[in-house]
This record gives C-alpha cells, sequence and structure tokens, in this order.
C-alpha cells in the first residue's frame, strides 16, 4: 500500500481541485491510501455524494491556509495549523506515509519540507525537477529549476544523479540523457562553475552524460534531462514557458483581427486545441522536490482536478520504484567517490 | 562624416551579403563612408556592375577568414591578415574610423575587441546588448547576453548604464525600463548577486530602474531593458529564441499534417507571413558589444543583405549620438559615487 498526504489548499482551485484529483486517484490506483489535509467541514462537502473507498481515504483537520504572498519562513513558523504544515508534520512523523503533495505556496514547501522532512543523508541540497514537452512528443526535465540559486559543483551533480534517477523511476526512461546546461557546447565554454563540474560529470557512470547544451536545444527532443543552478534553471524554464504562452496569445490576436484568419482558424480549430492542450502543463504532472528523505510534488497553483491526479500519480510511481532508496545509494556512492570536491 | 569599417566575410552568406549589405546603407546615408575588409578581388567581383559612391567606397585586401569553429585566442593571433582581424586594426589605429560591423566569429570579435580597440576607461567588461521583439510591437534589449559570465555587482551596475544609453542612442527611446533579471519580483530574492545589486541599482538616477523581472515577463513588453550576467542572460536569450522557432516548425508539422490544416493555413497565409517576418532576427539588427572605445556591431551568422545594412545603420546611429562619450561620462560618474563597490 502506497500512503500519500495531498494539501487540499493554497491552490486556485482548492479545495474543489485537490479533492476531486484525489478520488480520481483513489478510483485509479487500488493499492493507493490517501490523507487530506485542510479545513475538515470544507473538505467533508466536497466529498458530499461522491463514492470513494473510505477505507483509503481519511481527513486531518487543518484551519489555517499559507497564501503565496506569505513570506515562506515565516509562515512555516505561524502557521503550524496550515493545511500545508500539518500534511509536513505528517509526512515527518508517520512511518507509513510516502509523501506529500501541495498546489501551495512553493517557497513554504521548499522551507518546511527541508527543515522537517529532511534531506537524504549525503544530499547537499533538494532540487526542483519539472517537466516540459518536446517538440518531438517526448519530454524533459529540469534539475534544478530554482529550489537552489548559489551552488558548488558537487551540487549540480548530485542534481544530475537525483534527475536521472527521477526520469528512470517516474517516467520510464532507461537511460536519461543528461546535459549539463551552458552557453555553448564546447567542454571548455563556461563559467568556473560549469568548466569546472564539465570533467566530473564526464567521468561518472551512473548518468548518461551528454555534454553541454545551449538554451535553444531545451524543446528539441535531443535531451531528457537540463541540468543546472536554480537561477539560470528558472530562467530556462520560465522564459520558455513565457515564450510560448506570449506567442498563442499573439496568434490568437492576430487570428481575431481579421475576419480570413478567423475563418481559416475554424477550419484548423481541431489542430489548434490540440497545440493547447499540448502547451497544457496540466498534461506533465507536477514539479517534483528532489532530495527529501520523502516524496514531495509540487502542483501548479492553477492545477485542475487532472493536474492533481497527475501529480498524485507521480508520487505514487516515484514511491513504487523506490526513488528515495535508490537517490540515497546512488548519492552515497557519488560522495564516496569524489570527496576531493569542495562542498 | 561617419566611418565604419565592415568584415566581409566569415558569416553564412558572405561576402555577398556583407558587400551588397553595404552598398544599400551607403544609399540609405549620404554622410556615411564604409571600408571593407576581405579578399579584395572577391569584394571587386561583387561590386561589378553595381552603381555606388566610389568616394565614399574603399576596400582593404584580407586574404584570411577566421571560422566560427577556431579557438578564438588563437584565430586573433594567428590569423593577422583575416578579414576580422585587418578590420579591428583600422578601427584601432584609425582616428577617423568610428566603428566595425561583422558577422563572422563572436568569440574571435570580443577577444580581439576588447584586446585592440580596448574598453571605455572605467568600463569593468564590455557587455553584449542583443534586441528582441516584445508582443506588443516594441523591442527589448538584454545586457549582457553572453560576453562575461563570472561577474560583479559593479559590472551588473555598468551593464545596465550601457544598455540604457544604448536604446536611448539607437533605439529612440527616452527613458527605457531597466529590470533586474531574477528568479521572483520581490526585492529580496535571487542568489547573492542579485540581492547585493538590487539596492545599488535601485538608487541609481542615470537608469530608470523597474525592479526585478521575472524570466516570463521578457517578451511581454513591460520592460525596455533586461540586466544580467552573460551566462543567464544568454540563456534568456536562446531559450526564448529556441521556443519560438521549435513552436513555428511545430504549427509548420502539424499544418501540413491535414488537408484541411492546409486550406486553413492557406487563407491566413498573410497573417502566418507576418508572423515569420515578425520573428526574423533580420529586422532587429545585430547584437552591440558595448563599453568599447569604438563602436562594435556583431551581426547574426546567418545575415543577409538586409541584416547586414540594419546593422551598418545601427553603429551609424550609435556613433551619431555619441554613444561612447556619453557612455565613459555616465560610468565615470557612477565609479565616482560607487568607489565602496569590489570590482
Amino acid at each position: 500500500m502506497i500512503k500519500l498526504c495531498i494539501d487540499c489548499f493554497g491552490g486556485d482551485h482548492s479545495p474543489a481541485a485537490n479533492v476531486s484529483g484525489a478520488l480520481m486517484a483513489l478510483d485509479a490506483l487500488p493499492d493507493l491510501e490517501l490523507v487530506l489535509t485542510g479545513d475538515e467541514e470544507l473538505i467533508k462537502k466536497e466529498l458530499d455524494g461522491k463514492s470513494f473507498d473510505g477505507k483509503r481515504l481519511s481527513i486531518v483537520h487543518a484551519p489555517e491556509v499559507i497564501s503565496c504572498d506569505e513570506t515562506p519562513t515565516a509562515a512555516i513558523k505561524q502557521k503550524k495549523e496550515s493545511s500545508l504544515m500539518k500534511a509536513i508534520e505528517l509526512v515527518r512523523s508517520d512511518e507509513t506515509v510516502h509523501g506529500v503533495v501541495t498546489t501551495g505556496s512553493t517557497g513554504a514547501l521548499v522551507a518546511a519540507a527541508t527543515l522537517r522532512v529532511g534531506r537524504i543523508p549525503g544530499v547537499k541540497r533538494p532540487a526542483f525537477c519539472p517537466i516540459l514537452p518536446t517538440m518531438k512528443g517526448g519530454i524533459v526535465g529540469i534539475c534544478d529549476s530554482g529550489a537552489n540559486v548559489d551552488i558548488s559543483v558537487r551540487m549540480l551533480c548530485q542534481f544530475a544523479i537525483m534527475g536521472s534517477l527521477y526520469l528512470k523511476c517516474a517516467c520510464g526512461m532507461e537511460s536519461p540523457r543528461a546535459a549539463l546546461l551552458n552557453i555553448g557546447v564546447e567542454e571548455t565554454k563556461g563559467d568556473e562553475l560549469r568548466k569546472s563540474a564539465y570533467p566530473v560529470m564526464k567521468g561518472m557512470d551512473n548518468i548518461n552524460f551528454a555534454g553541454n547544451m545551449e538554451a535553444r536545444e531545451l524543446l528539441s527532443g535531443d535531451y531528457d534531462l537540463v541540468v543546472c543552478d536554480g537561477f539560470s534553471g528558472n530562467v530556462l524554464v520560465k522564459s520558455t514557458e513565457g515564450a510560448c504562452l506570449e506567442m498563442l496569445k499573439k496568434l490568437k490576436r492576430d487570428i481575431y483581427s481579421r475576419t480570413i484568419n478567423k475563418i481559416g482558424a475554424l477550419l484548423m480549430k481541431k489542430m489548434f486545441d490540440e497545440e493547447k492542450r499540448f502547451m497544457d502543463y496540466r498534461n506533465y504532472g507536477g514539479s517534483v522536490l528532489l532530495g527529501l528523505k520523502k516524496i514531495v510534488v509540487k502542483g501548479h497553483g492553477s492545477s485542475n482536478d487532472v493536474a492533481v491526479e497527475k501529480c498524485i500519480e507521480q508520487a505514487y510511481r516515484m514511491q513504487t520504484a523506490d526513488l528515495t532508496e535508490r537517490t540515497s545509494r546512488e548519492i552515497g556512492a557519488f560522495n564516496e567517490l569524489h570527496e576531493e570536491l569542495p562542498n
């Protein structure tokens, strides 16, 4: 049995989307058990009239909500009774709970999960690894996409290991091609961090190192994992999302500006609908926070029920594949081999 | 009279595009004088049969070409007789030559221009500032986009000054809104570099500081200049270009996959042509290398004649507005005010 804790508040469509997504996941996965945290009365209202296996669903009451505007460190101290903190505490203290899924504040999640759930021994920093669709129909992971901004070579190499394992365990990849994000493909390119990391990564036998990658190749489908510091990873993900969304917006504006375009677009409606679905983050699950003792999945703030369900299934697969244990082993082996690296 | 040196080799369409673009610029700007560098015989062949003002055009023979695959530092040492090095030497030694335009190797240009042309006194590092179109029909500059990867707060502030002046001088902006590229908009966000730079930039009265900007806002049209280190700037520009190009490619593929889409696209041909033109880098000039004693403009390697002409006009406007002199004054004033900053 896999047991996960679902934070039902803090998202744009909470608690409706979270509760409904939880029920969908319960329905799809017979050996899944869920604990929902949040205002009990409101959650019960969402459950009302719906059919589900009551033995596999429980509620832990949490009257408070941490919003995305709050300072994370202050919020996690002051709002112990929030749905997020209750979920985190449950994951921390209950051995039978394997992980947590939330659509709430990213900052509060990172702070609370790092402090309370704790890192896998040997892991220097937990790292975010979101997934984007590539133009060839596949996916690409980006690790780290924003949890750590000032980092070391050791951390970068650990991101490569954790990201690769995640893609193997949760996304069915056999040997993900891991590239180092850089400003050129040659081995000598980049800043001090990249120049020092390249030879180390090249020598690692637990990743499938594909050399340096320029940012323009992100969606090409030629790489499965992009390894980067959280600052440039954040720039990479957000500028890609921004460019795609702005282009779609412009296209839409231009279509509506002339009747002939509207007629053309009508004929192409099916295609445009497919493009929209292709671009929809909700079809690609959440951003996982890797390197912690338990599974942590962060869904997008605007997640609907389908997106929440995807996040839960993602956490389920990670636990089924024993990701935490495997990460612990591989990080341990790496650290032993690379004692010489500064932390 | 503005006198510029045009490196006619090293680009994908050299020397034809460079020579033809040079003639177009000569035609458009009556007080422009050009010196073309490269294989004299090949350049003369391109000029053959074309009408132009011979008094304002001369050729300096340079038999060698630096390709983009060569190591920049080795190439600039070994290929003194290359079209790029001849151009750089002319700019350096001839007081009447105001600047250089090239479509050749970026690395060789940065190395040669920095070493031979030299920085404006007080400028710590020259910085690239390319321009992208925004979705509101305007433009946005990015400084630095890749010349400097390990930088200081002082450099970042200088990039803000140089980029702002460039947008004023060459792009007709009155008071460009300069934003600091960061992973969140709050003042406390980011790595050590960004956290230290924010309060300094906030206090600068020669830039119109607009606070932190997330990468997804690049094309929104809400900012005129993005200030960043060369690593994340490079990621920002390349991922944006990559995402737009990959999306257009996907759209094209999807259109051709079904007859009904082809008919729709035919009706929307005018619109799609406009989108393509909108996305075409050639309409936005080259990437300028700011902070040097003379004007340096780097056109895209695949520049056609129109793109080369735009680059020349850009250099012309920069010189007409006395950009170098103004940069020298403003950087001097900044350094005097901020002696406390580490270099």
